[in-house]
């Protein structure tokens, strides 16, 4: 007499997805059955084909459906500057400023060892041939400035350094538009340590 | 250059899960992906097979997967008391009481004016056959304490009175175990309003 054992595997299913536990999960399969079986039906197929068709650019590592990605096969761009992100949102925000026309390799993550997510889990090794080919005469790092991000960046700047190439991290500072008064002391601290001779 | 398509119509169709913004639903697609794609093919699979399988039991309207559920198939029960709860989970916790031995209707859902859920959309209508079909001698009332839960009590209870049928509702007061000095003050009125003669 207990709940049917396709709707307790769906549940269990659900479960897969970051950030929902029991409770969200029955919650998110009710609401599929009851109220949306169409979407629920989209997102089947949705997940079932991105699965198939989607892989990593084998040149910047973000998730594309060809061998390259178009960017990296764009002639247009600077092949000389490459840009490090963690996700391929990070590249997004980049590519919205429309003021850096280098290539770009997605991390796909970020350094996390309580995560179990260390320089293989990331695939440092993949990195380091893309960025050790030949062409690449900077590496800019724009990973997160959180903990993690900055220990991504200190480890691949390491690495890169160790190998004769040039290493850059995007700048900390205060935000334009920003006033100091509302500006925490950490970030001013730093805008002051990295103040630029004009 | 922008994201892949199959990626795009994922995320689209992650948002149809409720509480899913446009960013949590990147952040599945990435995670799903990138960290998890023996989950995401279970996902898609038990979604898949829950919609084909899944249905309404045509007596209690909880999720079973032939035409009457266990629980209305067994003659165990007393089909004299019908208990009318939201959601599965609620009946689901009722059960864990071992104390109630009637059967269920289970709305699967309750009356929203505000998300457009009326009588019609709960359907009301499957609801006063079953319970006019002469064996039911009395329905219990188990909706939530909330507004919406409260409503619904309401109107079930406006239209089974009409029809001449006995209705109950579960008791409103201190929980079991619990102080006054940490009951907060529209519970105690309520228990108070609603105290049995001993």
């Amino acid at each position: 007499m207990s709940t049917p054992s396709s709707l307790d595997v769906l549940i269990e299913a659900l479960r897969c997805l970051p950030g929902v536990g029991p409770k969200s999960a029955q919650r998110m399969a009710f609401h599929l059955l009851q109220r949306d079986q169409r979407g629920a039906a989209r997102l089947a197929t949705a997940l079932g084909h991105a699965l198939e068709v989607l892989r990593h650019c084998s040149r910047c590592n973000t998730f594309c459906e060809d061998e390259v990605c178009a960017r990296c096969a764009s002639p247009q761009r600077d092949a000389s500057q490459l840009c490090v992100v963690e996700m391929p949102s990070d590249l997004a925000m980049l590519e919205q400023t429309h003021s850096y026309h280098g290539l770009y390799y997605v991390l796909m993550g970020r350094l996390s060892p309580l995560d179990g997510i260390g320089p293989r889990e990331l695939g440092l090794e993949k990195f380091l041939g893309r960025a050790c080919d030949g062409a690449v005469q900077e590496v800019i790092l724009a990973t997160n400035f959180t903990n993690e991000g900055e220990a991504t960046a200190h480890m691949i700047s390491e690495l890169l350094k160790s190998r004769g190439i040039k290493v850059s991290r995007i700048a900390r500072g205060i935000p334009v538009g920003g006033e100091l008064e509302h500006t925490d002391s950490g970030t001013i601290a730093q805008a002051l340590v990295e103040r630029r001779s004009l």
